[in-house]
């Protein structure tokens, strides 16, 4: 069978239907779905849709056609012509068509449209007769046709690339203008019948003027033209761009859709609209929608003249007085609505659906599935799974993680930052809306915040010091630093709204004021922060909770349960953050980190001991600050086994380099000296042997424990102390001991030695034969990965810390990328920043590396992942497949992560 | 056939040979060799070996012995018996023997050893009679197997383990000592008879006081305990702490060997001595020895006494004018000539041997292959193999390439330096030994040496400033950083003596002096490094050149040239390394670094234009910056090229972070704030910019030539022109461009637009056709391995950077892994430092994952290595084993990297 290029529609059938979106790109394809499937049969003006097919031979031929489309398009139209009882070209009863690109995914705006293709000096008169005698619709309809066509396909086919203000659609554009003022014309529709025909020929000269060249007057010309321009728009600039960020292969080619014009602006009888079957601000299961009188479609897109609401429930502060759809013309509307009730069930999704009343006649336009916000798309999952609307499976794959996110934050209310320029942008690392005053210094933060201020916290980067006001701010505004940031990590992990390294924010502490491209702002001033998409606003914006929805999102969530494999633990370093995470449905601890606790409210004086113990000169001096710190050191781990009781909490023994918990301060300097009875010089001499070029690369981790083996001790003394005194009192504690920074099974060994006998010895001390536990190893350094078999014979878990794997593997240090991650990202030599969602063509190759070494020698290896990518949807996903255990995130990510999970299973169920 | 578990020989013949020595332990097969073997049958003291699977034996088994091995033993004994014509334990004629170990491998003075065992009150008459009436003789034999046994045999198996200075040993000495004392005897021979009687007396009247139990007097108790105690000290503390040192397996287990003793203190007709059969000093095919007139073994060792030569050519300053052997006894000496020659033509190599004259009567007590020093090694192998004792085969691994090294540099006179204590001990860094007067800045390096002064560099560490000093000074002497540091890695390019990390040296820049446990030097003050061992010492040593052996050395290097299979290139930064390099016998240049050429004599106007380019601030700055830089870069480059002519020079683009070029010395940042028109205040912020948290890890590499494509652009001008105008003058410039740092095709690609665009410029602009070049990348970065399929589509060469691979594989911060190696080694947790040897485990599994899919995709790929680790032996060997093309090293490492790789090719035949 020949190849077939063209597809008609129209006329209650269609050659294609839905599932040949490939073929005959979205558009195309639902056209063809709407107007032929038995049960939809919408009135959709007849047209046809050339091939994306075509669009791969006319790149594959410089830029011909197949021999035979010229066939197949005179045929198809042919039978429009027939459906319409017009001709295309008649002077008498002209057919008019629109021209429309069309990919297999939407790309909107990226290619080019040209309307009211057929219109002619020749077919004006019938068009005239047609209209009832609009001689006004009809030449404003004729100046666009030259307007758009001129733009669209003449120049660019000319292969003029005009600087930007002098292409021909600007010129054309000043030439309506000028005459506008000369005719003391406000808006377009002052301008009368003579005004347009004489803005037509001025049209016309200017054109042949710049082009040396006459706008066509045949109508085939035009529809050729048209198709060409299409085409050709699939490698423009814009398109080609457009195309990288959205990764869409090239290959793929758009379709061309030509179809019956129909007008809206035929008068007080004519009508346009856009409208969901569903709110998609909310997710209510009400029609939903707005229309324009006597106007076409780019009138309501833009925005002069204020739509009116097609029915009651439509109704907004702005348009309540307006005349409804549903009241002015109740006969369409009773159609309208029907059509939207059988598209929802034909679709089994909402809706959005564009129509158009040509002279009191419903014409369907387009349809496909509506965007939804964060708390619509989960209340819709759940109202059509109770509907029978869809499956379980259905609802799942209904909301993205990123609309999930949405109600976990409050936000920033779209209304008022729609209207709001942008002071500056920064990377989005936390989340979320916020607003409040500007501080410059973590102690203002927390001074302003006791006298019941809202503070933003403004620091050119944070570090472990500022912790306390990072916990009293509102938010975290920092001009350095990336995504994994110290910052962007302690904000993340507290659900807290955060952006870090806005560029073009300069920051003087000393005039305690930011400086942006155009505005300075002193401390006190207000400023509004949009976490979510890394924008910062001057002034207080509105703030809305979405969260309001959680009953759904409960039941939202429950769904997931019995679905998704992975288990979803949380990072979590105190009680508090433990019970919220099990709040949020966290099935245990994935990374409690020691060493956080001497960070926050109340934890001075055990960081006080641990700085005492850090600059220790002699194991004596460091065994005497160890005992001190010690109770500290269990009450926190109590507290945390205690509020996980029965869940697994895994413990990661002292990690960062010693350095980092030197203070900065002068006053706590002082303190340091005095209290160790040493001099301020000598202090500073022991602080700085603790000096590491490359820190991340240095004296940690494990490295630690083993040179330092009495802190080690001390910290699973107290693990496991903890422990007893739950189990004497009833409870359930289940720690696992995890060591990081493990790169060879002579590591693991050394301090499992000290963890083996520091067991035996509480246990004799507590009179118990056994405490529920687990040691296991943090797998975070490349050869880890490769030693994975080895490291599994005294481990019993593996927890990939993604953030270090990705540092060393990359050699990307988290802390410096900001000097070089935005001319990648620009570039597209990386896709995204990996230390976003897993890299999982390199990092994620060592991960299954490791896995698959691990559990060749321990087949029942518990797998999991601490790194922040656990809270990632895509490297959730990618953690199922690899088939790890469980990931562990935030505790704010808990859900995110457990949608994700259940995702997987149902990506993969369908492969 | 049951298992033999004793195994005889002497008498001409034994029931072992030199093969048996897993069985036999390397003393047992040896003594069977000589004894048995039908070539040679020397006069070896009857005896028998237990083997070593009865240890293993022992231990599986509660210390107990396989039922026939007493009556085994018996047989062998009794064989010994008739062949010596004495009975064991006989009055009249009494058969004495030793006990002693003997493993696979030789572990010297790790285990237990009892002599005169068979010596009781019975007995001791007897052995009056054998010695011609000798009663000091006997009872000074009798003293020393009490205290030898009761310490060896006693006092371990009554399971006690006294404190050091409290054991019976030390017991019995302090009351020889004191009885010593008592009689006024300076030395123990003036010990009478009568006073040897009363100690053995005491001795047993002690060991019974501290044992309650008597010294054996039965002398087949005697035997087994001695046999026991053998076996026991395989698994003595000495024992097992060498063996995992020696990497020697425990399952091995030692060889008991019982052997008739000799004696050489029977007067002045026996004697004892221990000689070479060629000199082990220089190489000399002579025989060469020492001896003492009535003595045994442990007196020569002693160094009691002054050993006579054996011959005139062994005479030395010390002993000239004694009586020599040949002199002395030249029937034995005839004897002995004729047994060393048989000797080494059996055993086709130098041999060490022990002799023992008994009353006239000429015994061999062992034979071993000789030590020798590096110049010895390389004039052996080359005459034995003209001597066609050897094959090339053999000659080769004749010579281990440390001992190669030995020759390459000049070293301290061992003389001098075993008289020396060491002053304070630090990593060996760089080779060689070199003295002069300490100064404590790059500077005065400079200005001392240009005032003809001989100095040595001490500083906390180096950094690229210090560069024009450390070239200055004679040596490198620094406080911190570990074998890869900046000092360490510069040293060892120029084959420079440095010791780095000497964590127990304290400096004081301000009062000009260092510190260590015991003295403080100042500037000016003399010491003298040797930088193979580690060692300072105070004042000025003398130093001896080993390299006069050059001759030889090219004809044993010629060896190498028709064996190896990789080539040898090397690390040069300058002609003059490049002329070198070529002298040792480079095959081109592995890794030319552009940077380099900032540093050193006459940099200094590049350097500061280099320093501009970094601190520009826009893209016209730093164009402007790099047009002025361009002919400097040129110049450097053509001279490279020009002097490696015809072989290829693998150019290394910009690689470190830019902020290491950032001066430090105020004057310097003067003048660069001036010439670029800019405040100090300006210039200080724009370095802070380049500051990074983890520079390793942060914007180097490719990383700069993505975002400044400018730099790539002007460094790969300035190597295709310098070839084109090379290629004019007739010269064959061969230059591979290669970019560092690379983790992702696309930085690769990116780079390699650069590079061709600019190829055919300079193509263009020299109307040349082709110019015979690569391009390549630096395989670094984990992630390259894992996507190395992927990068060899563009590159068409992979030269691994195994330094910073090591660091990401690993972890490990170069700069900062004295914080924890030494721990890490001393817990054996690491067998060394991997910067020293490739990790073959880890790393180097990284490396063949890299190769393997590198050459799947591009099966021609060219591999090599460039990191430091291409001139270390073991490494080379794993270059050659997992198929790589070359390796590179710095020039005078390039000997030992071609014997290396030699050696690699006969060891993987062997297999």
């Amino acid at each position: 069978m020949a190849k077939k290029y063209v597809y008609s529609f129209g006329g209650g059938k269609a050659d294609g239907k839905e599932s040949m979106k490939n073929l005959l790109g979205g558009k195309g394809a639902n056209l063809a779905e709407m107007a032929g499937h038995t049960s939809l049969r919408l009135p959709v003006p007849p047209g046809f849709t050339i091939t994306t097919e075509v669009c791969t031979y006319y790149y594959q031929n410089k830029k011909t056609y197949p021999k035979v489309l010229r066939e197949e398009v005179t045929k198809a139209l042919r039978r429009v012509e027939t459906l319409m009882d017009r001709q295309f070209g008649d002077p008498a009863n002209p057919l008019l068509v629109s021209v429309r690109s069309g990919a297999r995914r939407s790309m909107p705006g990226m290619m080019e449209t040209v309307l009211n293709v057929g219109l002619t000096a020749k077919t004006i008169p019938g068009l005239i007769t047609q209209s009832g005698g609009n001689q006004r619709f009809v030449y404003d309809a004729y100046r666009r046709l030259i307007m758009m066509y001129s733009d669209v396909v003449m120049e660019k086919a000319a292969g003029i690339e005009p600087k930007e203000d002098q292409g021909i659609r600007k010129q054309l554009e000043h030439i309506m203008a000028t005459l506008k003022k000369e005719k003391g014309c406000q808006t377009d529709t002052d301008l009368t019948v003579e005004d347009l025909k004489t803005l037509c020929t001025l049209f016309k000269q200017r054109i042949k003027g710049i082009l040396n060249k006459d706008f066509p007057d045949d109508p085939y010309e035009q529809l050729w033209g048209g198709i060409s321009a299409v085409f050709s728009s699939w490698n423009g600039k814009r398109a080609i761009s457009y195309r990288r960020i959205e990764n869409i292969p090239e290959e793929w080619g758009t379709a061309v859709n030509v179809q019956t014009m129909v007008f809206g602006n035929m008068g007080n009888d004519s009508a346009t609209g856009v409208a969901f079957t569903r709110n998609p601000g909310n997710g209510e299961n009400r029609f939903y929608g707005e229309y324009l009188i006597d106007a076409q479609g780019e009138d309501v897109v833009a925005g002069i003249r204020t739509p009116a609401p097609i029915n009651e429930y439509s109704k907004s502060g702005q348009n309540k007085n307006m005349v409804t759809l549903e009241r002015g013309m109740p006969t369409i509307y009773k159609q309208l609505f029907c059509i939207q009730r059988r598209l929802e069930k034909h679709y089994h999704d909402m809706q959005d659906i564009e129509f158009t009343i040509e002279k009191g006649r419903l014409f369907m336009l387009q349809c496909r599935v509506g965007k939804r916000n964060g708390p619509a798309a989960v209340r819709m999952a759940v109202d059509m799974l109770k509907e029978k609307l869809i499956t379980k499976d259905q609802a799942l794959m209904r909301v993205t993680p990123a609309q999930l996110d949405e109600l976990l934050h409050p936000i920033i209310d779209p209304k008022a930052e729609s209207s709001h320029t942008v002071l500056v942008k920064g990377l989005p690392a936390g989340p979320g809306g916020a607003n409040g005053q500007i501080v410059f210094s973590a102690l203002d933060a927390v001074e302003w915040t006791r006298q019941g201020k809202t503070v933003i916290l403004v620091r050119e980067e944070t570090n472990p010091e500022d912790v306390e006001g990072m916990r009293a701010a509102q938010a975290i505004l920092t001009a350095r630093g990336g995504m994994t940031s110290h910052a962007a990590l302690v904000a993340r992990g507290w659900g807290k709204c955060c952006i870090v390294g806005c560029g073009n924010l300069h920051i003087d502490y000393n005039k305690k004021e930011m400086k942006t491209e155009n505005k300075i702002l002193n401390e006190g001033d207000w400023i509004t922060l949009n976490g979510t998409k890394g924008t910062v606003y001057d002034g207080r914006l509105p703030m809305i909770d979405a969260a309001e929805e959680n009953k759904v999102l409960g039941d939202f969530l429950k769904l997931c349960e019995g679905v998704k494999k992975l288990g979803i633990r949380t990072n979590a370093d105190t009680p508090e953050d433990a019970k919220k995470a099990k709040q949020f449905g966290a099935e245990g601890i994935g990374l409690f980190r020691t060493e956080h606790m001497f960070y926050g409210k109340g934890s001075d004086e055990a960081l006080f001991i641990l700085r005492k113990m850090i600059v220790s000169n002699t194991k004596e001096e460091r065994e005497l600050a160890l005992t001190e710190l010690f109770p500290y050191v269990k009450k926190d781990m109590k507290g945390t086994l205690e509020a996980m009781d029965g869940y697994p909490v895994v413990v990661r023994l002292l990690d960062p380099p010693l350095h980092e918990f030197v203070p900065r301060e002068q006053a706590k300097l002082e303190q340091l000296a005095q209290d160790l009875k040493i001099t301020r010089e000598e202090l500073s001499k022991r602080a700085e042997r603790l000096h590491e070029s490359n820190p991340m690369m240095g004296h940690r981790g494990v490295r630690l424990g083993v040179t330092y083996p009495e802190i080690s001790k001390m910290q699973i003394r107290a693990v496991f102390e903890a422990a007893a005194e739950l189990l004497k009192e009833g409870k359930h504690p289940y720690p696992e001991i995890m060591i990081p920074v493990v790169g060879d099974i002579k590591e693991l060994n050394d301090q499992f030695i000290i963890a083996t006998q520091t067991y035996t010895e509480v246990l004799k001390k507590y009179g118990l034969k056994k405490i529920k536990h687990m040691f296991g190893t943090m797998i975070e350094i490349p050869r880890a990965c490769i030693v994975a078999g080895k490291l599994a014979e005294p481990a019993e878990f593996f927890s990939f810390g993604t953030n270090d794997l990705t540092q060393m593997g990359f050699g990307f240090s988290r802390d410096d990328i900001g000097g070089f991650l935005p001319d990648y990202l620009e570039k597209g030599i990386l896709s995204e920043d990996p230390f976003q969602s897993i890299d999982q063509e390199g990092i994620g190759e060592l991960i299954k590396m490791g896995i698959q070494r691990g559990r060749k020698t321990r087949k029942d290896l518990e797998v999991g992942i601490c790194g922040e990518h656990g809270g990632e949807p895509r490297s959730v996903e990618f953690c199922h497949r690899v088939g790890m255990d469980y990931v562990s995130c935030s505790p704010f990510r808990v859900p995110i992560a457990k949608l994700a999970a259940a995702q997987a299973v149902l990506k993969e169920k369908k492969k």
